[in-house]
């Protein structure tokens, strides 16, 4: 299953938050952007600060162009030209790579601002380059992750967080919980979504009627009830509900050897039942690949995988390829939401 | 870190228990010891049923000989020889690949007399091809797991179930329990023990001075008690008091980073802190090339990591190579325990 993006003239427009200003955020921007086969995909409109993307290290491409702009329509596929809504919210003294309330509060401002260009109609998704969480708690933001964030303003807890790397599509039922919290919060409900979801995104990524694994939460699935009775009480009734709707889901399966299906690439989607679960696998498979995408909330949210870098950042040698593959799937999936709405 | 044996003249006796009749245990035993250089590491003793194993297909090396003796000191360390205590247990009737409390009653027997034979001091070692647990219970054997059971006949809960394969060796501080109950069984006295175990099993391997990883419980390690208490509250303190005593552990870290550490050898031991977490990465890392064996108890059992594989039994192609690698990693950690006891 391929998230890969085809270039083409209807393009959608992406807003680029530009995530953590002292993180490799604005350094990976930059770099991501002299890459022109970007701009085959998608329109993309930073939204950040303009000095701070001036000042970023790794601009590979002859001279930067950094073009501010008001409005994104005016923004232009050109390689070469980073278009960029200006917030200017990051004074001079924040330049040192820690979490403080300042830069939290840039990058909320960002995401913001991305949400209310994304709600009027004006991009099709929102990118974001890496957040920082302890900045952003100081600047005030009392989520558990941004992604519930997001769903408080549309009012929402039914979405799900998918994760797409070269070798695997992950979905999760639950994500930034505690352990303890888990069990309570596998709900026939909330996995019904999460398989709903799952094959609204491998739709998109051109897949009809996908193939979805189901994890167990429970060593050896539950072992008929002497492991948890989870998988007999909630999980297998899920999947049998979800198979009733026509979605072709199986499971629940053991989720050591599930994950190690992956190879052979057994299902189209894989559904684990907790963050760590199905995260240990996609590291070891695909680390630093991946991309993690919301599904089911009105606007589509994108993200690499990584973090902000705080080691590397301002050196000139972080990585971007992430970054360009989080474009492309933005670019992909927003363009199968529009047939959606057609 | 190997646990790899070297040939010696005074090699450790191992009972090694035939497993599930009717699964594909007979074949692997008698494929492991056609091999010649298991009789370098150890004298092997099979406890089964001899007519199982003169039926098993898969003898490689020239004419078959099984040997039936009474007593393990007579077993010789010869190549092409069997040595057999024969239960004869196993009835004509019972050749179906099928769990049933006959072949359940078998398997559980043969584990008993390797005990015997371990508690008579007869050898130093207990090796048990793979068993089937629903057998089991049927057969009234009332135990999560069969190093429950081990534990239960020495009167302790205070031992380690450990995991080794060629790029891990990996201890869990809780096996075969349902999600819910694991936070609760995430005490200080468990993690030290654990991490105790874990270097008594670094040091059989050679390495005086193991460095230790620990898993966190909780995604992203609690991040600051945000999402999960346990980190703070017992993990990294039992951390603290294990260094304290010498021991070089390290963590709570996030658990799916901390398992790609795995590719750059980061650790001699990596500790998990629930089933899944490690075997989810061992099995990703090393499917079916582990083997299991407990630290703490009066005597040493080791498995393979692989089931009884009913759909292939009786075929004739079931691998033995983790069977093999199972004896030696068991030769080896008997020899250290040797020293231990001196």
């Amino acid at each position: 299953m391929t998230f890969q993006s085809t270039p083409r003239e209807d393009r959608p427009r992406i807003a680029l938050a530009m995530g953590d200003p002292v993180g490799i955020g604005p350094e990976i921007v930059v770099k991501a952007l002299s890459a022109p086969e970007i701009y085959q995909h998608c329109i993309p409109v930073v939204i950040g600060d303009a000095r701070v993307l001036a000042e970023a290290p790794g601009w590979r491409n002859g001279e930067r162009r950094i073009v501010e702009i008001d409005d994104v329509e005016v923004a232009r596929p050109e390689p070469g030209i980073i278009s960029v809504i200006d917030l200017a919210n990051v004074p001079d003294y924040i330049r040192k790579p820690e979490a403080t309330a300042e830069n939290g509060r840039a990058m909320v401002e960002y995401l913001d601002k991305c949400i209310e260009l994304a709600m009027a109609g004006k991009v099709e998704a929102v990118v974001f380059a890496p957040l920082n969480k302890l900045a952003m708690k100081k600047a005030g933001f009392n989520y558990p992750d941004e992604y519930e964030y997001f769903a408080s303003i549309f009012d929402t807890t039914d979405y799900t967080v998918i994760q797409v790397s070269p070798h695997l599509v992950l979905a999760s039922v639950t994500l930034h919980v505690s352990i303890r919290e888990v069990p309570d919060m596998i709900t026939k409900e909330r996995i019904i979504s999460t398989l709903r979801h799952s094959v609204r995104a491998a739709r998109a990524a051109g897949i009809a009627n996908p193939r979805i694994g189901v994890a167990a939460l429970n060593p050896h699935a539950g072992e008929d009830g002497t492991l948890g009775k989870e998988e007999q009480a909630i999980i297998r009734p899920a999947v049998e509900l979800a198979r009733a709707e026509g979605i072709d889901a199986h499971g629940p399966f053991p989720a050591d050897s599930f994950f190690t299906t992956v190879k052979s690439a057994a299902y189209d989607v894989y559904v684990g039942m907790y963050h760590d679960q199905g995260r240990i696998a996609i590291k070891l498979l695909d680390f630093g690949r991946a991309s993690t995408m919301t599904e089911g909330l009105p606007v589509l949210f994108v993200t690499v995988a990584h973090g902000t870098a705080y080691d590397i950042a301002g050196k000139g040698i972080a990585r971007h390829q992430n970054l360009v593959e989080t474009l492309q799937i933005a670019a992909r999936r927003a363009l199968a939401r529009r047939d959606e709405r057609a």
